[in-house]
This record gives C-alpha cells, structure tokens and sequence, in this order.
C-alpha cells in the first residue's frame, strides 16, 4: 500500500500552463516567421485543452503545441490503458494534465521532433489521490542522416538527466528506444530516439526534485533541438530527400494511428480529436519505396534507426573536431 | 451446435486465384497504361500470398490487388479478433483465404474504391471444420461530390443483391455504413458505403448458393465502378480538389489504421505487413483543413458523407434523364 500524496493537481496545471507557453514562444522564434492559430475546446466530461498549430510556418511545414487538463471517472477500459499496478477502486477518478509537441519541418534535412510531459493523478471520489506519478520524454526523427545532429540531441538529454540521476540516461534512451518502435514493420524505430518515461512516482519528500527534472525536459527543445534547426533550415535539398521524409512520414503516422498510447488514450478519454492527432504529418506517402542500394540515402538512415550509443558518439566527436 | 461441414479450403484456395486474376485484369484495362509488379510472400506459419501493385499508372496513382491463403492455430488473440459465436477448442486450426483490393486514383474526380471477398474455416487440430464462413463487401469513397456516380455504385450492387436474396442490399448497405466510421471523428462515414457482410455461413445445401453470392461480388467491379473511371478520367481539376482528394485520404488512412479489423487481424496473423496496408494512400494530408463554407467542394462532399437512400436516388435519377 503506497502512503498518501496530497493532490498537486491545481499546482501541475499552472505549471503545464507555463511549460506550454515556453515552448510556444520556442517555435516562434526557431520558425522565423509563422505564427501559431490557437483553439480552446472543452471536454463534455470534465476539463479540455489549448491546442496551437503552425501550419506552412518559414520552418516548420506543421507543428503542433497542445496542453490539456482533464479529469472524469476512471471507466474500467481507460484503466486498463494506464497498466495500473492495482485495480483502482470502482468510484475513481483520473486527473491528466501534459504539454504535447510534434514539429514537422519542410526541410527533410531539418529533423522531426516530437516532446511530452504529462502528470497524473488517480484519486477517490472524494478527492485522496490513490497514486500519481509523471510521464514524458522527447525524441527526434531525421529524415537526412546527419549522426552529428543525433548525437548532439542524445548529448544534451544525457547531461539534464545526469544532473537529478546517474541512472536515469541510460535507462530512460532504452524505455524510448523499446517505445517508439513499428511492432508490425519488424521493428523498424521511428526514428533515433531520446528519452521516455512513465509511472514516475513522486515518493514522500521527493517530489519536488523529480518534478524539477521533468520540467527541464519540458523546457529542453531551445537546447537538445534549437541548434539542429539553425544548423540545417538553409540547406538545399532535392525531391529524392523530399521523397525519403514523405516516405518516412508514412511510417511516423503508423506508430502514432497504431502503437502510441496516448493517442490512444487522448480518443478514447474523449478529447478533441483534431488536437489528439495533431501529430499526424501534414503530408505522408505511403507510394513508391525509395531506393535501398548500398550508400543510397535510405539505407544511410535506416543505419542509423537501429538503436546505438550517441553519447559515446558525440564524446569521440568531440575530441576530433 | 452447428452440423458438420466439410472443408471447402482447397476449393475457395482455387476460387481466390481465379477472382484475382479477374480484377487484376480490370484494373490493367481501366488504367489503360499502368502495369502491375507482383511480389510472392509467405508466411513463417503456413502460407502466403501474392501483392500486385500498381504505382503511378496512367489513372490510378496506387491500386494494390492483394490475395492471400493463410493457415495456423487459432491462438486467443486472433480468435478474440474474430468475435466468434463459439468459444474454439484449443488445439482449433484457421485457414483463411481472400482477395482485397483498394484502388486511388490521381484524379479527385475519379472516386476510391475498395473491395474484399474472403473464406473463413475453423477446424479441430485433425481438420474437421467446426465453423465456416465468407464475407466481404465494396465500398466508394469519392472526392469530387458527384451523387449519380454514388448512385451508380449503389443501384449496382442492389441489383446483384436482389437476384439473391431480397434482403441482402438493405441489410449489407447498412452494415457497410456501420463499419466504415471514423468513431474518434464523431462517427463520420469513411466514404459512400456499398456493402458489407461477414460470418455468412453455409447452411446444409446452400454453400452453392451463397458461394456464387460472394463470387459474384467478387467480380463486380467492372459494372459498379468501371463506368466511374470511364465517364470520370479525363475531368480536368484544380489545386482544390486535389487538396481535398489528400485531406479526405488522412481520413481514409486514420479509418484503416485506427478501425479496420482486416488490417489489425492481418497485422496480427503474421501476414506481410507491406501486403496487408497497401490500402494505405500514395499520398495524404494532415495539413490545412479544407474550407467548409456552404456550397464549397468539402460541404458538399461531407452531405453525401451522410448515410441516405442512393437507390432511390438512382430510381429518380432514372426517371429524369
């Protein structure tokens, strides 16, 4: 039997609320020139959500900064998605705030990148919390195979997560690698990865240093992603990287439409369908296969799709450059 | 407890080969110009099949014409999918052979077509058959709003329905329009509907019958929908439909992805994943939603959206011409 935790249910909405404008004021910035349409939808059984898109922005051809707060009654096919490790009593209740993020860029040689971070409580009915914990992580998806923008992603989330926990690296980039993949494609990652995590229990007196780690994750993408936008938004490309991203965009729909889990959980809590699957990309191909020869561009990032240690990679290129 | 039947699996095995090759050569005719290229797959289970694609053809920009012959044991999981009447032995065997087929077009002005027929068997561990079904159906989904090529589609069907049996049309038209909904999207019909059936099973001295039902659907393309593409293709079209025809093909990738139980089972019984989502469109878009003012393209499209009567519609259109 866990002790009892006091709700920070009122306190984790402010903060979602702060993190979402955060980011918000991030891919303004990084887009150089689009513009977010903001839209406010409410849940019929409790709570809802500010959902703001860029669509067509400088940068980004889509991208997608959603909040939600909701709350309702813990129906046993919601709680079977939650893989709680006890059956919640019969009169729950569920309280889920987080910040979603998926940045699909027109440039192929600019990286997909997607973030979370969510927080949430089981409580009675009247309101004692039974559990709560936190979840979220972030996670990058080239098209054009760049080892040194992987690298740099996976070098930065090393350094926030060894700041609150030595452990906490190595084995948030295996839960994400083991996460993000494509069961039904061999799988086939959706891309190269980052970090995941779920069922973060705050423990007594804890809770404000692990809450203080998810924020900085929260709060990571002007570090982890800004340098790849200005790095790459400016180089040419070509209708064969086009192809390949469209391509990949295919399989990116497919995890999301079939293995993700909160998108799961997002339509069938009953939130808003069009900010549920705001991550789904603004166009996808699913036509011709590209090219697979040794040295063609998609054998060179299908390489990298197979989960490999960055960190290690970005220390030795530090030391060359 | 139902009486015994004997297999029809070798027969049905023959039957699937014969109807594949029948619409592979509709559909080499109705281009006029693409070429399919086959691929041979087999399954580490028992069996296989063989996928024929088309990629950008003179008409169609993606047509697959799949068929496969699979066989295993019917584990919990895949007779979960099932929804079977009765729960199977334990040591219970499948087999399962059909023919799907879905068709885009590049023009917006030539609708989407799908269609599958499919043979079920339940048997013991040494092959007596303990249940036996078919099913299948096929379904329009159009873009351009044109409701007398609806009406076509559907006073096609009706009239093979009715050389059969009086109900079929009206109860298959109504399960066609139950299944094919994106329920995350409030229910909204995936397209025109057609028909749809599954668990039809022989009676003693009816497999003849109901057989050559199921063959007949098998081989209607060239009535239903052959005049579409014929009248359709040389439309000329705009950037607006072509937007539409994307926007309305996320929808069309959500539905199969999200819903379908041929694509889940299919992913699920080791069938080859390239094989079993070659539904999945050559292009689509999650982009900019299409203007909804009244009298524009997607307010009409989404009112023939709406379930309704085409074969009255046909009748009246009929009448007046």
């Amino acid at each position: 039997m866990r002790p009892a935790v006091s709700s920070f249910a009122t306190s984790a909405e402010a903060w979602i609320v702060s993190v979402h404008d955060a980011i918000t004021a991030f891919f303004v910035d990084a887009d150089r020139g689009g513009r977010f349409h903001e839209e406010r939808w409410e849940r019929s059984g409790g709570g809802g959500g500010v959902s703001r898109l860029m669509a067509n922005g400088a940068t980004f051809e889509k991208a997608g900064v959603n909040r939600s707060a909701v709350t309702g009654a813990l129906e046993p096919g919601l709680a079977a998605r939650l893989a709680l490790q006890e059956a919640p009593p019969q009169d729950a209740r569920f309280f889920a705030t987080g910040v979603s993020v998926v940045a699909h860029p027109e440039s192929p040689m600019v990286p997909t990148v997607h973030l979370n971070v969510r927080y949430f409580e089981v409580t009675t009915a009247d309101g004692n919390v039974l559990d709560a914990w936190y979840g979220g992580g972030t996670d990058l998806t080239p098209t054009y195979p760049y080892p040194e923008d992987a690298a740099h992603f996976h070098r930065t989330l090393a350094d926030l997560c060894e700041r609150h926990n030595p452990d906490y690296y190595t084995r948030f980039r295996a839960w994400c690698d083991r996460y993000f993949r494509n069961t039904h494609r061999g799988g086939e990652a959706r891309g190269v990865g980052g970090i995941f995590f779920d069922h973060l229990r705050p423990s007594i007196g804890d809770h404000d240093l692990l809450h203080q780690f998810v924020d900085e994750v929260g709060r990571v993408l002007p570090h982890a992603y800004g340098p790849l936008v200005e790095r790459r938004r400016s180089i040419p490309y070509h209708a064969e990287e086009r192809q390949l991203q469209l391509y990949r965009r295919g399989r990116y729909a497919e995890f999301n439409l079939l293995h993700d889990r909160g998108t799961a959980f997002g339509l069938h809590s009953g939130a808003r369908a069009e900010s549920v699957l705001m991550s789904l990309p603004p166009l996808a191909s699913w036509g011709t296969e590209p090219a697979r020869e040794a040295g063609s561009l998609a054998a060179k990032l299908e390489a990298m799709l197979v989960p490999q240690d960055w960190v290690g990679m970005a220390s030795l290129a530090g030391t060359a450059s």
